[in-house]
């Protein structure tokens, strides 16, 4: 690890007296974004916003903390993945966890009837990160969620349509969209004779089958959480199931004890409406129906979806590699990327703040889909550094000055007036920060900018009221560019650069 | 305040037994962005980023919190206010107070020689707010920076210009930037008779100068800080003057004390220069050379600049109306909006962070600027509301259907489809979630998302295969619209929205 001294305060006299250890590092699980990581970062988000708001969607931003009250009892086993603020007088505050608990705060606090809204932006869990798989601490989720009461499955079918739309317009097709429906699996858990108060934590042990063969799910069932073998065999049984939409449906449909349960059948109708409207966005062949997925989160009540691909699934050695690995500090060598975009209905949470905030109880049904960008970004920066040459700035014009002898000064001040006249029009332009700067230096300024042309200020020529225009790049050697009047230097680079 | 019980579990069995208390806000000095005061505050975001790139900057992301000793001795009595996480095992961390003292650390960290690099994002303080005057404890800070070793006063008066064009662009016109330069306060404070050690606690005094009278400045150099009443009045003596850049300078270079004094004159011949460039970027009209701005921050050590307006200053009954105020849980009634851009150079800062790690000392220059975007949001939000009426939504198009009688269907996935189609040729589009829905009500959906065009699915037409596209708006309520080829609709509606 780097550590070494860090002077505690910027003045010299006392620096001497009063030094201090520092490590020049982000915090554990965090990172700092630059260069062309951001760029391709800063294009999933612009994606996904044109995507989000293609669906009638507002944005709207919460504080990146919360009163710890508002988080708790939403998130059962993760909520030890928590940060919290120091108590340093007054309110007790934590980061928040997920987007979807603060926007049901939002509704439930302002007594919003419908919405559709996204948010992107940062969320926080003190979970072991995989950096170069995505998962770190502190990350961003991009979300979009309708709240209101509305007829049964037409906002489910179009976020599942959103998911579809999102994954595919950043490239990425080979995808499957693990579905199930809490009611059904709540059925399930009652036909194998699970107790109501143990239904959330034995949900919790088959949400682990992703990563844990059925065997070790079941030891959990049965010996951590107290069920007999046959209530465990029986859930083997349903969780093994999956397929299309419509296969599964059919199996359940004939399925003498699910046929009598009523929360199964009410979730097995829903499915039955979701496969119509699935069929009219066209997204059916994404979706796997599988009965294995249960997901952590206390708050879901109805549809629950993840999206996975190849690289979402631990290495088949994990647990080798987790023995071999050196340190317990990054997890990447020995786990997957996990879920790339998650959701699900939640219907109870902004009563649940409604009711406890003293208004009167209304019933806001909620669902959404939150998609997981640093996940996504590890999936597709190779690509993307491929398919285009990211330009590190946004500069086109690079203004310089070319002269020599005694009495020549550099044209700093003149430089300057003319990127004046060239930001005033809001032209991207640049200069070296330079009084007198030779040729060769300011064309490797403007190459190392990436910009496209030049704009030079002669010695001579520039006494004379006019400005030599030229293109950059090697392709261009050769040209000495266009010598043009002073006055008419915007118009002329606006031309120019409206044609490159 | 609003409390009540709050569900501590979504599960409804459990949700009886455990009831937990909440109050149902955002922590103290924070807020939920929404509606039309959301796109206000990103368009103040767009004007920002896109003037930045202007001038070459590209963008960076640091985490929100950072080692707490990375932030230690940085900010001198303002450390206060910093934010802690709580220790929940391993490493402390703080959440960041501004987004320079990150950026050193990151320039170090990476070995960076030079970088223009801009940064939009949350600070946090636990300072007193002021909600209505934009004074939060999570605001945002959009910050330019300029780090790497260049001629005296370049990049400082691009700097300035950046902080011009900025407010002006944000049209914000009516502002003065109050500039001085830390090696002529430092001279001052030496002519005057401070002690080097006491420089720094001085300076904050005088700091205080935009809200208190000399009076009250001067009883806390002289009773709190321990200096002699002479030195108090020295000190005095000069911190009264201001002027344009040219007259300040004028004065000074005829002050005996002065030009005996290295470190003044170093400062004041940076002035000289910095008047060319001024010149240059015509910023001069803008910059009040103010000998009593001393900014709070350790780090400055040359130019230091902060943008104010009418609002900025308190009200001048303040100390009155603070008696009067019934809570102290927000200071709106007393406070003025403070500065509304202001930043200065630090030349030590990334080498303090090189030496600390270990690495060898490298002098890397910075200098910056930063925006206080909810300050500016307050002075302009009445402005922006009533230039523009803002769409609530970016819908473009609303898909409907008409239709009546007993085989009524309403449509429902044949408007999925269309809206599909839609979406997949970008346009933003809407329907309403039910499967029959009246003519009135869609129209009121549509009118509500401030979209443009209506897509129709009449019963009969759909079955003919058309469908009648109609602009939407009082203006247009006579008009039945146009009836096209279903699978031209695409065209049509492109054609139709290009019209606009």
């Amino acid at each position: 690890k780097v550590a070494a001294t860090l002077v505690g305060n910027v003045n010299k006299k006392e620096s001497k007296k009063n030094k201090l250890q520092v490590s020049l590092k982000t915090p554990k699980g965090t990172k700092d974004w630059a260069d062309t990581d951001m760029v391709i970062r800063e294009a999933i988000f612009s994606t996904l916003s044109n995507l989000f708001k293609k669906h009638g969607g507002v944005t709207i931003d919460t504080p990146v903390f919360e009163l710890k009250e508002i988080l708790a009892g939403k998130y059962g086993e993760d909520s030890k993945l928590i940060y919290d603020l120091k108590d340093q007088g007054g309110e007790i505050c934590s980061l928040r966890y997920d987007l979807t608990v603060p926007f049901a705060r939002y509704v439930a606090m302002n007594n919003i009837q419908n919405i559709k809204r996204y948010h992107i932006a940062k969320v926080y869990r003190r979970d072991q990160p995989a950096m170069t798989k995505g998962r770190m601490r502190e990350f961003y989720q991009c979300d979009f969620d309708v709240a209101g009461s509305y007829e049964i499955m037409v906002p489910d079918a179009e976020i599942l349509s959103i998911l579809v739309e999102g994954l595919t317009s950043l490239g990425i097709n080979d995808f499957k969209i693990k579905l199930n429906h809490r009611k059904i699996l709540d059925g399930i858990f009652q036909i194998a004779g699970v107790k109501d108060e143990d239904v959330r934590k034995i949900s919790s042990a088959v949400d682990k089958l992703d990563k844990s063969p059925w065997e070790v799910v079941k030891k959990e069932i049965t010996e951590e959480k107290g069920q007999s073998e046959e209530t465990a065999n029986k859930i083997g049984e349903y969780v093994k199931l999956n397929g299309s939409l419509k296969e599964v449906h059919d199996i359940l449909s004939k399925d003498e004890a699910i046929l009598a349960n009523e929360k199964a059948m009410s979730g097995l109708s829903e499915i039955a409406t979701l496969i119509t409207y699935a069929e009219a966005f066209q997204i059916e062949d994404f979706i796997s129906f599988d009965l294995s997925l249960a997901r952590g989160l206390d708050y879901y009540t109805g549809l629950i979806y993840e999206a996975v691909t190849a690289a979402s699934a631990p290495p088949t050695d994990a647990s080798e590699l987790k023995k071999k690995a050196k340190t317990d500090d990054d997890a990447s060598a020995y786990v997957g990327v996990g879920s790339i975009a998650a959701g699900g209905r939640y219907d109870n949470l902004v009563n649940m703040f409604a009711e406890a905030s003293g208004k009167k109880s209304t019933q806001i049904p909620c669902i959404g889909v939150s998609f997981g960008v640093e996940r996504i970004f590890s999936l597709i920066k190779q690509r993307a550094v491929a398919a285009a040459a990211i330009k590190p700035t946004a500069t086109q014009v690079f203004v310089m000055a070319f002269g020599g002898g005694k009495d020549w000064t550099g044209y700093l001040p003149e430089r300057m007036k003319v990127a004046k006249q060239l930001w005033e029009a809001g032209i991207e332009t640049e200069y070296v920060y330079k009084s007198k700067a030779n040729p060769r230096k300011q064309f490797d300024a403007a190459e190392k900018s990436g910009c496209p042309l030049a704009v030079i200020l002669g010695k001579e020529e520039y006494l004379e009221n006019k400005l030599r225009v030229k293109r950059l790049g090697q392709e261009f050697a050769e040209d000495d560019g266009e010598l043009v009047d002073a006055d008419k230097i915007v118009e002329v680079v606006q031309q120019k650069l409206s044609e490159i």
